[in-house]
């Protein structure tokens, strides 16, 4: 009997990556799921997402594409596949009524509700094969979704413009650009695949974002997260926030954990708050990785991209870990998870 | 005739990149170089950095472990042999006399007195290869001494240890340590290779450094550099800075131009100033390399690595340019260059 060949399943597996990726931010209260189906030569027979809420799951539409072909194939899935009814019927069901020989996944699914589908898929015969990639999938499109999971609250990333010197702004406020057009267009894209973009009123007031995630030619997304502004302050009616380009809530408080419980039902938020909402945020020990884009400039002066973080003496710094360094354009970009 | 392949070459002048790393610091006034002599067969023969100041310069050393198997082989060298009578005669004199077939360099020498090696080289018979390597060498070991040469003025590196976002102290000032051993390793190795250190009279005030260049135990590096101390105050007749471990230069000015000017006879001069001193040798266009140990911490709070840089809005930032990103422990090491 033949089957793929393990570096045939990898690169299903980095495709199926892709494809999560792509997805991302479009799937709530789903996980952004890849899938691709290989005959049993190693041929990519289907390729698929995981479908906008209440659509088909990334293994069915995977399956959809490869059709009859896929009896004897091979099912190269980021997420172990669920054993649940829920919108949609089980994917195990799916895999098994398709006859493919194999399963491979990346990730083992967390939730009590839902897992299960390796052991129903090796008691229907189907060989599997678990950890594929896991690495890279758990830190890459399931990253916000398994937090989630875990913590029961959703995954926040603080992400902030600065120089090398750690301002966010010159002495006079003016801040457009401290990073390039690339690295705005990184921002885009992950604006994109959020649920909800947070601010202050301050920044509000202040820059008068439309906080969107838009095209590199310059139109809106397909997709918009929640917009939410945070603070005491009205702000005004005419603000950019405020406009039709997408939803907005105000949440009147200073309490970072409010607004976390507000935004309960969410998985994926993005803080971009000047250096009050931030501190505060840093202070709740709610923040879950850092996204510091470095422009390769130099500014000084009073403005800094964050100001108290609760820090009295080198002894109780925040203490975090690099988890990733990229160039974008001339800029660096910072990742950061809890050290 | 035979002859070292391209990758054997190629393999020669990384070793003898490695040797020039090795003797920086230690060969002024004369260029930090490494050779590296092959046999026709591609065999490594003989291997030499330039020895301290009056000793034999590496092409000398490299022949003299080759000795007589030296005929017809191939001398690797970083920079273009010398062609003149300094306190040692002239390089081209001693290749043409062990009769090489072939030189390969990395580095013209931009020298005018020191210049026309290759000339006289392919005016004795022999073939001459050139630029083997040049961008890694300019950058690396001769990037001081290039600089140097061109300019006619030191090449000064101002380094600082920060954390993510700026903070080179705590609120309390408190500030061992912002970054790891691994960096403050990768530092000494810095200072054992420079100069001069440069610290203004209130980092000796606040923070008494010794500024010495240490080995990985404790034990002082065998090369210390000289010391200088720049500013108005005065300075405790006790202070570290001021011990036997190495020699000492006061410098009562404000003015970068002037410090420049007293240390023009350097070529490698490290500037670890504090925020004020900084800031005003980038307000004075003076720094040619910064080099940024980043810690994955969080600081907040007032004391900033660099205050006043001259820059009232962004348009007017400092622009400067990542020419290299790497990983130290768990730190960052940014270094830039010009934009």
């Amino acid at each position: 009997m033949t089957a793929p060949t393990p570096a045939e399943v990898d690169a299903a597996m980095r495709l199926a990556l892709d494809q999560a990726q792509r997805v991302k931010g479009a799937t709530y209260p789903n996980p952004p799921v890849g899938a691709v189906i290989l005959s049993a030569e190693g041929e990519v027979l289907g390729v698929g997402g995981t479908a906008p809420t209440g659509g088909p799951h990334a293994e069915v539409v995977a399956l959809g594409e490869a059709g009859e072909r896929a009896v004897g194939g091979t099912a190269v899935v980021t997420l172990e596949p669920c054993n649940h009814h829920g919108r949609t019927p089980p994917c195990v069901d799916a895999l098994i009524q398709a006859r493919v020989a194999t399963v491979v996944y990346a990730v083992a699914d967390p939730n009590p509700v839902a897992a299960g589908g390796a052991d129903r898929l090796r008691g229907a015969g189907i060989d599997v094969v678990a950890g594929v990639c896991a690495e890279e999938v758990a830190a890459g499109p399931l990253r916000e979704w398994l937090h989630k999971q875990r913590a029961g609250r959703p995954h926040v990333t603080w992400k902030f413009a600065t120089s090398v010197d750690g301002r966010s702004a010159a002495a006079d406020g003016s801040s457009q650009w401290i990073t390039s057009e690339a690295a705005r267009a990184d921002l885009h894209v992950r604006r994109a695949a959020c649920d909800a973009i947070v601010v202050g009123t301050g920044t509000v007031d202040i820059d008068d974002p439309t906080l969107t995630a838009r095209l590199p030619g310059g139109g809106l997304a397909e997709r918009q997260p929640l917009r939410v502004v945070v603070g005491m302050r009205e702000i005004s009616p005419e603000a950019n926030v405020l406009n039709e380009d997408s939803h907005t809530m105000v949440i009147r408080t200073h309490d970072p954990h409010e607004v976390i419980q507000a935004l309960s039902d969410r998985t994926d938020v993005l803080l971009e708050g000047g250096p009050t909402l931030a501190g505060a945020f840093l202070r709740a020990g709610v923040i879950d990785r850092i996204l510091a884009y470095v422009g390769p400039i130099l500014l000084g002066g009073p403005v800094t991209a964050v100001d108290d973080v609760g820090v009295p003496s080198i002894a109780r710094a925040l203490r975090w870990r690099y988890d990733g360094v990229d160039r974008i354009g001339p800029d660096l970009l910072l990742s950061l998870v809890p050290g």
